[in-house]
């Protein structure tokens, strides 16, 4: 019997992490962590799938409606059929011609893709019964690769060359599998170093989050370079030198601006500068890495799809590749940019944090050192500690590493009551703040 | 007295006019032309400003909704306070702290900053009765640049290089508006080479606008390789080795696919390729520029933003600018783009059609000329006659040529019964059509 999507819902939900800036960085001074909801209804009793996009809060209305119009592409439609064509699934959604004229691949419409996209996906690993990274794991190169638009980065990685690279390691996948069960994934956090927070504040996060076992973190700068070094030097007198540290401007410089803001910083031996300037300027990014180096160019979270994916590559104008899980259009674009990653030898270091992030990206990073990648140098996964609360499958840490997920899906679920009390402007928690 | 902005409405504004297959290219094979629909209100009696952001139809709506949820950044300001500091007001509205994460500067984000913003330049010159063309030819080089946000763009023209360039030419620029007033702007037309036309219908178009004093003509392609040869070479008959052939592929292509593609079509001898392949693949175009040469590159419909034209600039990957006056931020914006583009020696030949551009463009392309760019060397504007009935001071066309509008304002204000008839879906024209 096939499953039938028999409709699609979506809720405004929002955070009010502003209170704490949490999340505030030399652009984004105030963030609602929030998402549009989405949730597919099938045929068959109990079986849905969740999807979100991640915002910062105004303008989530907006996602919101744009996957409401964008929904009746998707609902109708057969788990199965969809599954049978995944390419061909991916390339419509994106490709409406109507709708992607507000694109293409990018803003408002590609959340949306993403949204659906991934909702679909979260559906098809439950309904396997499987946690999403295990759902890839298990598929054939072939499958991988069948999911996979090619049109526009063939000149960069062929269909070939992408089965290639899922053969040479197929036969391998269980052992590394096997091993992450163990161990878990290697991730950094930006929890310590938000820019609202006070220099106290970083020092007493720092060692708590030393004494929870991590040793790379990432502090934002980009507004005052005197206090944003003190702070810096701060960090790594608490980490040592053996500690990774990151720095991140979230995009607040011009090319020549940001070349010149990290000499000052350079003494203190920061594993990447990430996005040092606006997220489209890839000649810029170039040039910036051909800057600083040894210092890593770290950027994608503002990546809009694998398009310009593959040109940081081919510039040279990428050191660690950070997709985004809701920025890209889902799945089938997430399998694009880390296969081709794979082939430039650029380390993928997911962005994560925000809501739900960090439940999306510990499944793809899973999966590529299981499947594409098989190697955890200078491999780093995104960690923030805010919300997980709310899911009904959160990530789990142990020593500073993501352990593997187990639940079936994509993770993305959200407790009956959390979205009750954070749907926007109606729950209690925004009711009471008017 | 100051004018004050007392409220902004928004209202979805659609055609049919997928029922003629007009507009209908490799991608989009049913364009509806459509626009949310900006006014201004103001505390000074008549005094409104109206703005659009051109869409294919579906997601009309999610536009609307994006510049509703804007709107507030808006409405309260004077316009005195808003000229007083044109740059910050931009980077203001293109750049709040939790709207950013929708682009940044893209997508259906930015086309709600382009209406606003050019609904705000069309309250301005309705105020100073000048038409927008004549407004920004009078404003000095200073006031010009202080306009445009230079973060981004710096490491390829920085706001001294844009003083220079605008000094350079203001003593002549009388003169050059004089010109236009008598012969107007070379244009070429898309009207003639949909692909949903028939081959007779391309050949008795041709001669009819050619009969109007048309020599430039634009074809769509990327469909059926055979027979679009058959098409450009039946318009190389009718128009003869001195008329202009431009062809369009609407990012049908992957790199290597536009590459091989042109070698069939390069004898009927074409002036320019349009969008080869997907809009943010910079590094494919240059490919694709140095391959098709002497065949030149046009592209600009659907790049996003200045970060991305500068880069278009640099990497050689542009013959041709078609800044599209709805996609861009606005007039800042279309300033910023237009500079860079002097700076490089690339010709401006604005993207139109749809509904609205025509009426736009005419004012960009004349004051590129009058104060910017001073040749009209390989400068044509897009041309298509649909929808001009709709507005008060619609393009006026002789000799293939625009002329010089004379009418105050940005010329985007509609019928009020166009509005009324056209509004989606309660309007007269979709209510039959249900």
């Amino acid at each position: 019997m096939p499953t039938k999507i028999t409709s699609i819902s979506v809720r405004d939900i929002r955070f009010p992490t502003s209170e704490g800036l949490h999340g505030s960085d030399a652009f984004h001074k105030d963030p609602d962590y929030s998402c549009p909801y989405v949730t597919i209804e099938t045929d068959v009793a109990g079986l849905t799938g969740n999807g979100i996009a991640f915002t910062l809060g105004r303008g989530n209305e907006v996602c919101a409606a744009m996957i409401e119009v964008m929904k009746n592409i998707v609902v109708g439609r057969t788990l199965e059929d969809i599954i049978a064509d995944m390419r061909g699934f991916w390339f419509e959604l994106a490709n409406d011609g109507q709708f992607r004229w507000l694109g293409p691949e990018k803003g408002v419409l590609h959340f949306g893709v993403g949204a659906l996209v991934n909702a679909v996906w979260d559906l098809y690993a439950r309904k396997e019964n499987k946690p999403l990274w295990q759902l890839l794991a298990e598929m054939s190169p072939e499958a991988l690769v069948d999911c996979v638009e090619f049109r526009y980065i063939s000149d960069a990685l062929t269909p070939d060359e992408a089965l290639a690279i899922l053969r040479e390691h197929a036969a391998t996948r269980a052992a590394r599998a096997e091993e992450l069960a163990g161990i878990g994934l290697p991730s950094y956090t930006s929890s310590a170093g938000w820019l609202g927070y006070s220099d106290d504040q970083v020092r007493d996060l720092v060692r708590t989050y030393m004494a929870a076992g991590w040793t790379r973190f990432k502090m934002k700068i980009g507004v005052d370079v005197d206090a944003e070094v003190r702070r810096a030097a701060l960090i790594r007198e608490e980490i040592g030198a053996d500690g990774v540290l990151m720095v991140d401007a979230n995009q607040v410089w011009g090319v020549e601006q940001a070349i010149e803001y990290m000499q000052h910083i350079a003494p203190l031996d920061p594993r990447w500068i990430e996005e040092p300037t606006h997220p489209d300027d890839i000649l810029g990014h170039a040039a910036i890495a051909k800057a600083v180096a040894p210092i890593g160019v770290a950027v994608g979270e503002c990546i809009s799809n694998a398009v310009q994916h593959k040109q940081f590559m081919q510039a040279g104008a990428m050191s660690f590749c950070q997709i985004d899980s809701c920025r890209l259009g889902g799945i089938n674009e997430v399998l694009a940019v880390i296969l081709m990653a794979a082939k430039f030898g650029i380390p993928v270091c997911p962005h994560a944090g925000g809501v739900g992030l960090c439940e999306h990206v510990q499944h793809l990073a899973a999966f590529n050192y299981v499947a594409v990648s098989p190697s955890l140098d200078d491999v780093m996964i995104e960690y923030s500690d805010h919300l997980h609360e709310h899911f009904i499958d959160p990530v789990v840490m142990r020593d500073g590493r993501y352990q593997l997920p187990s639940q079936p899906g994509y993770s993305i679920t959200m407790k009956p009551a959390s979205l009750d009390d954070f749907e926007f402007p109606q729950g209690a928690e925004w009711q009471k703040r008017q």
